[in-house]
């Protein structure tokens, strides 16, 4: 239903000259009356969708929900400032502990991750009730001199490049990730980039996400993307019978990555994949083009219509 | 168990340059790269606790849950500027409504209030799960020239003086109650105020908490306590015997009144009274003194403890 409610919101919320591209893009970008503007994210977890608490240790869960909203910023090229908690505990716990050890387990994971990206915890509302686990996690980034990232500012032409190995996440990297801050504050500093977004729903979905929010369509380069080892072992604990096709296809279109993928103009997009400025391989997956929808190019050079696979919610 | 954990957060969340007051008044005030600081507040409301599904129409739900983020900026004298709003929607809905029926519902409910308030409704998370219906709002607002109005500025000597009428919230009021926004904001521009607090826990609880922040002690003159026709009508409805006794309880410690706590020093708060500037009635209820503690003042002048009574999360 989320969808169908996304639609309606489009056509019932009024837009706000302070507010920029809230429903349409990774953030909203929030215009204050001296010359800052702020990005906001916000992300609801849920105990049983996002995370299940009977398999996953508290301080995992808190960290992600913090770490998925850093995703979010990175994605914006917003350096990140502050973070409001907010918790719906159940009223007697859960995973064999108290609602207190629970809340404290959640921040135990959250707090380091909030010390190393310089993100202070200013606040938050805690509620126990009869009910499973939801975590609710806001937060504020400013943007650099150079502007925010945003979705639309793809062109016709520019090249679609990725962070890292993308599919698996459900074997832990969905809840142990490393936010792209650092990465996206540094090529957005040093590197004309175009757009960005991060892979939060599967790459062929998300391209396929930035491409039009762009007004573009796009190709992607099903043989060269960096596909992880856990959607390998995920292919083979499947039991696939063509491990590597099942393997790339965990990659095109598993949830929760929390990747960055940009778009840049070839030019630019090369000297990036030629220096390899940051830790994580920056690899080449595609390019946008003038035709609306995703493709991907088979062998041979032929382009072929690609499902938009991935994480519908 | 709040209260034990908002011990441990004290304990453990380290203090950042660019937050104040996150968790020790109604709202954070983040400090930007310019100039200007932003207020961000945030509430999480469950179903079976802050309202009844089964009961209240979802767009009273709605409502209530972007008024109460606005009666925290208003505590704070800052102007509305956006909202965040996060759901985790019962997947089978609730109230004889599908969950995009409900989804839609609340939102009816916050949307005017957004536009009567000029807020933004600037982005969300919209989740299903297994589980009841929870609303998490995170609210900004901007500080004006005459600064935030926080909890901690009262000095002994200031009077305690109050918007409009206290106790049996629960009747109605609690979904329907104005944020007292314009209110803060005409009398934060023309009268020299100390501190402030919005009355969401009872008057006595809350007025404890603006005397603690503050390092003084109130005093509450508990004759002059405007007791609301629903704190009469809820005593009459529990069978008091003491009807006039039992609704001054309502009003000193019913929960969700929402309306504002304001100490000034006398001169100021004597012209408040005097002006009547808003159109709601403002009314002295107390002092703050140097002397710690919660007193009432009794007939002849006596000074005779008050039980910090109210809703303790």
């Amino acid at each position: 239903m989320e969808l169908e409610f996304i639609q309606w919101l489009r056509e019932h919320v009024p837009a706000h000259p302070c507010a920029k591209l809230g429903l349409s893009d990774d953030a909203a970008i929030i215009s204050l009356a001296g010359r800052d503007e702020v990005v906001v994210t916000t992300d609801l977890l849920t105990d049983a969708v996002d995370f299940q608490l009977g398999m996953h240790e508290p301080r995992r869960v808190g960290r992600q929900a913090l770490a998925a909203n850093l995703s979010d910023l990175a994605a914006m090229a917003a350096k990140p400032l502050a973070a409001f908690i907010s918790l719906a505990l159940p009223r007697g716990g859960g995973a064999g502990r108290n609602a207190l050890e629970l809340a404290i387990g959640l921040y135990e994971g959250l707090l380091p991750l909030a010390a190393e990206y310089d993100v202070a915890i200013a606040g938050g509302d805690t509620n126990t009730y009869d009910g499973p686990l939801v975590l609710s996690v806001t937060a504020l980034g400013l943007t650099t001199d150079h502007g925010p990232l945003i979705r639309s500012g793809g062109r016709p032409g520019d090249w679609l490049i990725v962070t890292g190995a993308l599919g698996g996440s459900i074997l832990g990297h969905m809840l142990d990730f490393t936010p792209r801050v650092k990465e996206a504050m540094l090529l957005h500093e040093r590197y004309d980039l175009h757009a960005g977004i991060d892979i939060s729903d599967g790459l062929a979905l998300d391209a396929s996400r930035l491409a039009k929010t762009s007004g573009c369509g796009a190709v992607l380069l099903t043989g060269r993307v960096p596909v992880s080892p856990d959607a390998i072992r995920l292919a083979e604990m499947d039991g696939a019978t063509d491990v590597p096709a099942a393997a790339l296809h965990h990659a095109l279109s598993d949830g929760q990555d929390f990747e960055l993928l940009l778009a840049a103009p070839p030019t630019i997009a090369q000297a990036i994949l030629r220096d390899q400025p940051v830790e994580c391989r920056i690899t080449h997956v595609g390019e946008l083009i003038a035709e609306p929808g995703l493709w991907q190019q088979a062998a041979g050079g032929k382009r072929i219509a690609l499902e938009e696979i991935g994480w519908r919610h």
